[in-house]
């Protein structure tokens, strides 16, 4: 089996469905990312200081969007480049592991 | 674009709603952690050895639930020592990533 | 705290819950992971090329099922070898981390 290196990248979304929507829009049409997965979290808190528990799990607001995809480190660093202006500083993570080799 | 190295951290917890909101207030009011994020998976097994597949899934019973933050890694080493001993052996990971950097 | 470097993965799902139920019972019952989690996205794009948004939110249909689980990288290299042929090429990260010890 080869595994080939890449870079993963979570970014936290708090700006709602039209912030991911745009987002998810140019990483397939123009960035050309192979997959991406959006989760929602079911409780948080973030900019606002405020914990988002039961109540707000109960109400399905607020909550937080995560959008995760990969790439060699090459691709992902450029797209981080090209994305860093719409996302706030400290809402993008980035690390290093392996996938199992495309054909 | 900047970037700072930040620690991981995705807690596993398995006793409901209780330990959650507990965890939350901690990392927020005492730690000061900036954002947490909160997943409910839609299945899994853990210490009970019981897979919970799609009945579970329906009966949304007993599902793994996951804390997930990130922070400077002196922060979070301490944070992780404080909260160490309300996490369950081998249900606290950590890993070094990469963020774009806070303003 | 005594930390313990483990290999954590995430498996890219896109065949259903057939494919989950299968995966799920063979780390189970073949691997002995000792737990795992699995989360389903509510967005994404993949093999299809297409996204998957609002209007696939709204139908709950063909979203990114995700399997996450970690143990020693001796242990998970072995897993990743004895399921690599079952994942599509693309679909298995692996990244090294820290868990706080199993007694």
């Amino acid at each position: 089996m080869k595994q080939t290196e890449v870079l993963v990248v979570r970014l936290y979304l708090n700006e709602g469905k039209a912030q991911l929507e745009k987002l998810l829009k140019t990483l397939h049409d123009q960035e050309k990312v192979k997959g991406v997965s959006v989760f929602r979290g079911i409780a948080g808190f973030g900019d606002s200081g405020e914990i988002h528990t039961s109540k707000f799990i109960d109400l399905g607001m607020e909550l937080p969007l995560v959008v995760e995809f990969f790439d060699s480190p090459g691709k992902v660093t450029s797209i981080i480049e090209h994305i860093d202006k719409t996302i706030k500083p400290g809402h993008m993570l980035s690390w290093s592991a392996f996938v199992n080799e495309s054909e």
